[in-house]
């Protein structure tokens, strides 16, 4: 099904597994002339993919030196840059397409190569706290400019669309009567998350994906972008800060400018773990990796009085537990403290089964805690589109849904995802999902607790993050 | 090879990893008639290895109600009682062969079924150290009695003999002229460690096996006993605890009886990570499981004043990164707070590639860190035994010299590792532990330190326990 047209070029920087992945949706669900498209990417990889659709694939790294020589000629008024690169500043980007009325899209906000982990940086400044603020200060000089959206893949991306449906089945299921706001009324779904008592916010995934072969020593393993997830991974714990929270934890920092939305912790999160839930995994440690969506969710989400003091908001962050590689592959990163392993290894086709349960899980309303995500398995993710796993195909589907949205309102300038219609893209995104679902549970991170060890928790209130977090 | 031969009956008390893998090595190295060797087990686990071998099979499961009926008729004066099973008490086996007069070994001070994680003892009570304590309360009693060697599997076992030749190659190399004495003269080598100026003691082991199937979700993998090793880490994380720490772990714990070599910390080992090092793996991440050496290793190598006050003692500990398999097992199993996966499988044929890199490593001394140990193929360990992993040879090979030892000498009453002639129990062992290794290091647990994090460290003695936990 098509669900629009586009006339104008479309560059796609960057082409690894969510390039490629990517690629076959744009051709099916957008009408755009092939010969339009054109990939510029800083390697080899994924050249046949390329040829096998008829795209212009050009071999050249972006840098800070050359990004306007290169991206300058490829574009104009009424273009579209899709940014699916790694190591190139997305702030630098959006700017460019800004200033020559280019339609944009990023699925994370990235810094230049190194910027994740400069030692020059302080925490704070490498925390996608500062980035976000970054990308959110062109906001102003974007109003009535192109449209640019920023992290919107799956996490951040699909996730604040899946949030929102949470929050309306949970009014539905608690009998509290409400009218949907559009998106773009902040407010009116803050105070719905507010009535509903919403406490925490979990990006909660379980990435059960396995393969034909081991793990190596030496070898990171992952489902998508190797040097994606290091980079984060190696970033600050970082969550949205929540107005129930009793205390900073021990190890907790405000950022002391922007929004102060989320805080963020003195460790890297690959090596911060929290409990949680899925339906299927049942509860289990994911890791506190800091995320786009952990911050504009909560900052999405916060009603504020009078004076502009805070008087809600969810505690929020990711808790991920990727492939069962990827555990291994942290645990031997972490090892080696965060140096590096020499070999990667992006798992495709080797992959035998396993599926990614990836949702929201909402927390501390009258119904306890509600899941609502999607199941997708490996073999469903290859029969709908070539070139996906499971994992790729949830942010390729959101990248799509992205695109469409921003060609259907090209004038929105600067959009983080919770501002982009739910509806829409849960519309375009839901035949690539596997099965949808929301579930209630009992599930509370005190469950099991100190059976055999005493443990520091707070009994009084099961949503603090002390609970949840692993000590 | 014949070491020596045996004219009594010999029971094997359990017959999984370990029994049927030293049952070979037994019939191998000990003249003894088939017929007198017997097996009493829980199941039926190991029925076709037993047969192959000619060895009479009775599944019974001892208990604390059966244990005499069982046992008595099978066993009199000058008989062995080798104990490799789970869940029979070793302290009341031990006590039933000094009265029987019959020759004792095993490789762990084993509680009854549910000794690990019975939540009505306090975690001193569940802990190895408790376990000890009672087995060595036997040594008085049992004084000119038959030999009853306590806990004597690679480790603890194996281990004690490697820390002995490590000192002995330590004093080598940095000229301290020595004369070894015998392992009876604990006094003289403890003060060898002294002399030297080793602050800590690692069993610093990689097992790099891995199998041609994934681990499943729901499914607890290990290359050795699952129940052990879920048991063990279960336990409270336990250290010999050396005069060279300033200050105890803020959840560590004295234990307020018996010999105070070692503490405790109030979490399970299978929770605490713990910095090392080995010559492969170079630097990692290994579990402080709890394990009798660590307490028996730090109590051997005490010196004490006049008065009885430890002047000197290591700093002892096991520093386990088991089969990646196992990782991820443990990772699963501390999501669901300890409650035990539904599916269990012990890796045996499966396994393609990997090696057991198992060691000890001694640090603080003038020659900074030094890991003497073995690296046994998986490949190798099948060539050289049947129904051997090279894990599981690791731990049979020292069975064996155990029993070999206790033949020779008969009448030892209550022995630990520390007590056996290391010579002769490395020239029963070395042919089968694939390259045997003593590698210098500049290691010290504060590399690499600090990058992108500041860490709370004692930059002032790297060996400072404080350094080498992962916080
Ligand atoms: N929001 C989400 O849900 C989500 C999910 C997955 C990935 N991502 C993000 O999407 C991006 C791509 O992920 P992936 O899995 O495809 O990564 P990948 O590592 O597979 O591919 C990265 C691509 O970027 C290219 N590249 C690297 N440096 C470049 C440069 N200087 N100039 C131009 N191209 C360059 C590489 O050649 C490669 O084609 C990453 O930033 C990742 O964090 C977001
Ligand atoms: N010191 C070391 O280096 C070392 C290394 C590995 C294992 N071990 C210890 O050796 C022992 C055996 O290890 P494994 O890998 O062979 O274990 P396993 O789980 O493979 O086998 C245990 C055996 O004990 C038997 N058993 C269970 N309950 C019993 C009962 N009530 N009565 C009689 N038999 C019973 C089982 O049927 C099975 O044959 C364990 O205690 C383990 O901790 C020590």
């Amino acid at each position: 099904m098509i669900h629009t047209s586009f006339s104008g070029r479309l560059v796609m920087l960057g082409f690894g597994s969510i390039g490629q992945g990517v690629l076959p949706l744009l051709l099916r669900h957008i009408a755009i002339p092939r010969e339009n498209i054109s990939i510029v990417t800083a390697e080899a990889r994924g050249q046949e993919v390329a040829a096998e659709y008829g795209i212009g694939f050009t071999v050249e790294a972006v840098t800070r030196d050359n990004l306007r020589d290169v991206l300058i000629p490829r574009l104009r008024r009424g273009d579209f840059l899709l940014n699916l690169s790694v190591d190139v500043s997305s702030v630098e980007l959006m700017k460019l397409c800004q200033e020559l009325d280019v339609l944009y899209l990023d699925t994370v906000v990235e810094p230049w190569a190194g910027g994740y982990t400069d030692p020059a940086l302080t925490p704070s400044q490498r925390s996608n706290y500062a980035m976000r603020e970054e990308a959110i200060a062109l906001r102003e000089a974007a109003k009535g400019g192109p449209t640019s959206i920023t992290a919107h893949g799956a996490n951040p991306g699909l996730v604040s669309h899946f949030v929102k449906q949470a929050l309306l089945d949970i009014a539905r299921d608690t009998g509290t009567i409400i009218a949907p706001p559009p998106a773009s009324d902040r407010a009116g779904w803050a105070s719905i998350a507010q009535s509903l008592g919403v406490k925490v916010i979990h990006i909660a995934e379980r990435d059960t994906q396995v393969a034909d072969r081991p793990k190596k020593p030496g070898e990171f393993v992952n489902t998508w972008s190797v040097d994606g997830f290091v980079g984060e991974g190696c970033q600050p714990a970082e969550l949205g800060w929540g107005t129930h929270e009793k205390a900073l934890p021990p190890d907790g920092h405000r950022h002391g400018f922007g929004c102060d939305a989320a805080i963020y912790l003195m460790r890297p999160g690959a090596s911060t773990r929290v409990r949680t839930w899925t339906p299927l995994e049942g509860p289990f440690h994911g890791f506190l990796i800091t995320h786009n969506e952990s911050i504009s969710l909560a900052d999405y989400y916060t009603v504020r009085d009078a004076a502009g003091n805070a008087v809600y908001r969810p505690t929020a962050h990711y808790a991920y537990h990727p492939c069962d590689d990827a555990v291994l592959s942290v645990h031997e990163l972490a090892g080696k403290n965060w140096q590096m392993q020499p070999e990667k290894r992006l798992m495709t086709d080797e992959i035998v089964r396993g599926m990614d349960e990836l949702g929201v899980l909402l927390m501390g309303h009258a119904k306890g805690a509600y899941w609502y995500g999607s199941r997708l398995t490996i073999e469903e993710a290859r029969k709908l589109v070539p070139h996906n796993n499971a994992t790729s195909l949830q942010v390729t589907v959101a990248v799509l849904a992205g695109v469409v949205w921003a060609i259907e309102n090209p004038r929105r300038g600067v959009v983080e995802s919770d501002e982009i219609d739910h509806d829409r893209a849960l519309e375009i995104c839901r035949p690539y999902l596997g099965e949808v679902v929301g579930v209630y549970s009992d599930w509370t991170p005190l469950q099991d607790r100190g059976a055999l060890f005493p443990e520091d928790v707070d009994a009084s209130d099961p949503w603090q993050f002390k609970n949840i977090r692993v000590g």
